[in-house]
């Protein structure tokens, strides 16, 4: 929230996701909720995600098309999502009589990079929006969508809409951005595969910012970085009740010290193995294939490289990228082999574990036990990585959940009751 | 087509509407049919509308939220269809190959006024359009929308993708435009309704200016304005097959004499009678309600004015409107008629028939062979209102087809076989 002294209101930034858009009964559900903001008073500035259903919806038009659709083209056809959601909320809201005004990501001021389909934003320029809360009490932003400066339309990539509400907020100057969802925060891991999952009241941005981007799907990881840098508080809450949620801030230096060493785990069913086999072994060559895919704009997560082999000019190197990329990492890594030899394959059936706290890398044994309760579900460990708040393991992905019960509860994370 | 010189190219201009583009099969086949004119060397400016069952589901979904929704956001929502079919177009393009590149309305320079819903085109920039064809073959522009000088999105109302491929024709210097549909050209009468309906092939801008805003269906009528006033042909033709259609043209000079005054007939199922009954006979009663229509984006089309009748202060009117306007225009009257007295009803039960033709108007009897070739279907004329090239009337809707038929045969339209 954020008093505007200058005009004597208060703005409320909220961000509703797909879910909470899905049909029209639901968005007259945002829209009573909203209107209990104006009603006392508020400037509501509202971020809106697809209707869930559209989305998938065009998708499968796009994979109609081609298995590597055009990612220009894929961002101008996505975008159109979140735009019907505007119109439709708007529509709701001055259908009840609320004075409400739609903005597509250009006409928010959202100006980002040119990468498609996972583009930065550059720069949020508040001015139409600040303009209209002259007339308006309710602006409704189209999310994860933007322009680059020669116009083209750009999408955020997954979960961009998280970035879109902070954005909204670091630029009007709010000091919280709520994030509506269909659970009443964030959970130390998902309560849809543990039951006994309990609820976290207060979460650094730096715990979140692992979670996030390690497969919490709660938050996007670039929403609560942009949070910290801005010192946005997210206030990540539940789109049924007006109880209070789970607050993510900057706590680090306030933390109460405790026996658990572990705020929360993560599980990342969204990833591929790719595995590089008998590359040459010269200097430059994982540069190489980085670069080609840095160019096809995925990045790799975990990266681990072999020790030579029996033929010591042949290496092994495997990474992980999201599954979701894996047919234009496949044309980019094969383009790099045709010419440098050696072949690659991909292995979608994987999961990635993590363990996340701020005290991971202060803790000894962290890593043992994580080890100790994978095992314990019959999973191989087949990559680590490990950082200051996290542990992470690559598995397979059908012993994953039976991993993820077994690490919950070695931690101490499972609910009472 | 256009040969632009410098550049060494011709440019093609072609619009293909909501039912050649109606699923990804039929796209693939649009693509097909422009990369055969991009082999032969051209350049093709394309027009696309959005896919039929989309234009329904988005209309459906506004009017789940109200039974008039604010105009300004149902051009956001609008315009995502013909935005997601840029989107598709271009990418199946891309993925055969072509270098193709899709532009939304405000991107292909599309500056309208702000009448949503019902917008006009101020001008056509078609800087970024020839910017593209130095690096693309292919730009695929959204049909039926543009911008205001706010950057509000506005959509030019119904058959506004015609509208839109006329402009963009006019803009690049295009002396030709194609319209791609079902059929195979313009036809006396709809062959649907009518099956001894024969194709014409060559009709005068004016000719086809009443046939289009008289229901034929075919051709917007603002598209049929804008070709007249840039001079552009219309080539109406079939995208199943590469034969020649129907050319819409300056012919008026040229044309030679014949005995068939009527050149076509047409029936609009789309409009709505309201009748305004007992208000005050007062100098600018006529002149509030039509302000109160206008300003609600409304257009009266026939008016009658009835005899003061015993009640020699009360006075009737009769007119006709857009059947879907029905809702707006009950809003607007009632606000009137609450401040000056009387009441009013609205009949949708109703159908409008046109016989068009350039000689209409100096041809002796052509209205009296009208009116008794309605009679003999058993229909009564509630309206009628003539011009230089037409004769309309009004009729009940259940007895219109029987009446057109009865129409189509007393003017020799009807085909030999």
């Amino acid at each position: 929230m954020v008093a505007n002294k200058e005009h004597n209101y208060s703005i409320i930034v909220q961000k509703y996701g797909g879910t909470s858009v899905g049909d029209i009964e639901r968005i007259r559900k945002v829209a009573n909720r909203i209107s209990h903001y104006v009603e006392k008073g508020h400037k509501v500035a509202v971020t809106v995600s697809a209707m869930g259903a559209m989305t998938d919806r065009l998708v499968a038009l796009a994979k109609e098309i081609s298995t590597r659709p055009s990612k220009r083209e894929l961002d101008v056809l996505m975008a159109t999502g979140e735009q019907q959601s505007i119109a439709l909320v708007s529509m709701m809201l001055l259908h009840k009589g609320i004075k409400a005004r739609s903005f597509t990501g250009q006409q928010a001021g959202f100006l980002t990079d040119s990468r498609s389909g996972a583009a930065r934003i550059i720069e949020v320029n508040p001015k139409s929006v600040l303009e209209a809360f002259k007339e308006f009490d309710v602006v409704v932003v189209a999310g994860f969508q933007g322009v680059d400066e020669f116009g083209n339309i750009t999408t955020l990539g997954r979960g961009g809409s998280d970035t879109t509400a902070v954005a909204i907020a670091a630029a009007l100057g709010a000091t919280e951005c709520e994030i509506y969802t269909d659970t009443d925060g964030i959970y130390t891991t998902d309560p849809h595969k543990v039951q006994t999952a309990t609820k976290i009241d207060n979460i650094d941005y730096d715990e979140m910012l692992e979670l996030a981007s390690l497969g919490a799907g709660v938050l996007h990881p670039r929403a609560v970085w942009y949070a910290r840098r801005y010192g946005v508080v997210i206030h990540v809450r539940s789109s049924f009740s007006y109880a209070k949620g789970s607050l993510v801030s900057d706590i680090k230096e306030n933390i109460v010290k405790t026996d658990k060493p572990v705020t929360g785990v993560a599980l990342d069913l969204g990833i591929a193995r790719v595995d590089l086999l008998e590359v040459p072994d010269k200097p430059g060559i994982a540069a190489e294939v980085f670069a080609a895919l840095g160019e096809a704009g995925i990045s790799a997560d975990m990266i681990i490289q072999g020790v030579p082999g029996d033929e010591a000019s042949r290496q092994q190197m495997a990474f992980t990228i999201d599954k979701d990329q894996a047919e234009y990492a496949t044309e980019a890594i094969s383009s790099v082999l045709d010419t440098i030899g050696g072949h690659f394959s991909i292995d979608k059936n994987i999961a990635k574990l993590s363990v996340v706290g701020i005290a991971v890398g202060s803790t000894p044994g962290v890593a043992a036990r994580v080890f100790k309760a994978v095992s314990s579900a019959a999973a191989n460990i087949q990559m680590i990585t490990t950082s200051e708040v996290r542990v992470s393991v690559v598995i397979a992905d059908d012993k994953a959940k039976a991993a993820l019960k077994a690490v919950h509860s070695e931690f101490d994370l499972d609910s009472k009751s």
